[in-house]
């Protein structure tokens, strides 16, 4: 059995992006030498998110604006009597999911036709982590 | 270690539909052999989801009309620039996700009482494709 | 390959309750010897969620509140036709999600630094349960 472990970092230039992160991931499993397996893929801050949808730039921005809709910025939220002020990313953190899990099929991601595996920063312009770690044979 | 790989397809007759799909995922299991593992079952399309919940009508009723009411279907979207009119059907897939992964003990599923794996569809009427991938001993 | 399986129970004392359970997964994942793996969290039932997030009380009552906005506790779901009462519960659990996958590398959960997997009971004040699958060598 196979393993592999990567991290990659991000620090944005803005407080949201969403990064296409299909290649890099299709790399590291390539690298990896597993046939067969999965490979996860997982935000490790908790204001931040992996997605698998369309790479249409209209699109990412209906989820932006959807996503400051459903978890909007707001100075009351509780945890900011911490000094935080990024309660809101933790909420679209939430809606969106930390993580994805890509089946790995004759070595390469099986992805539908429109997949794309993306990581959303909802409190960016700060160093920030995601783990890569594939498992298979 | 053992691998299985299987594919369903679906084309819905409703441009939304709930799929029980649980039965189809059990029977995977049960030819792949594996006694303790995992599978992975994953929408292979951006505009459908795969969950885990009740098998129960008038809750699935509910789950549409508040999926409709968190993502409503909208003209304005700005990915109907593209000539799409399935906005909403990506949205609808990001709260609800698009992959689950089950435990395999004993070469069952192992799921709660209730727990049962729903395909659910957002912009059906066409063919569309699910991963199923069995993993473990 | 190694396994390990467990199972939790949790029977809380209000409706709704956050509970940080990443000791019990990291003694867990300890146990079972795995150096490189995944471990699986899944809530076995379908009113309860697993997930990854901050452990601060102000925090917590924001998602409580947010989730409760989001999907309200409301008489005419229905679902409730069939005589159950907690239509919300199910919904709030859908947003929230069943399940995580943490990665072990080096015989550790590794999370990043202010990551925790939380137990959210949204039915609570009867047993319930959760399964902790540890796979990996």
């Amino acid at each position: 059995m196979k393993f592999a472990t990567e991290y990659l970092w991000f620090e944005t230039r803005k407080q949201r992006e969403y990064i296409n992160i299909t290649d890099k991931v299709a790399q590291i499993v390539q690298q990896s030498g597993v046939q067969e397996g999965m490979v996860l893929v997982s935000a490790m801050h908790i204001t931040a998110a992996v997605y698998v949808n369309d790479a249409e730039s209209g699109l990412i921005q209906d989820i932006d604006e959807w996503l400051e809709h459903l978890a909007p910025f707001r100075q009351d939220y509780r945890h900011h009597r911490t000094g935080e002020t990024n309660g809101d990313a933790h909420l679209k953190s939430l809606i969106m999911h930390h993580e994805v899990i890509v089946p790995i099929t004759e070595g390469r991601l099986d992805l539908g036709p429109w997949q794309q595996v993306y990581y959303a920063e909802f409190d960016g312009q700060r160093r920030k982590r995601l783990i890569i770690k594939v498992m298979g044979e």
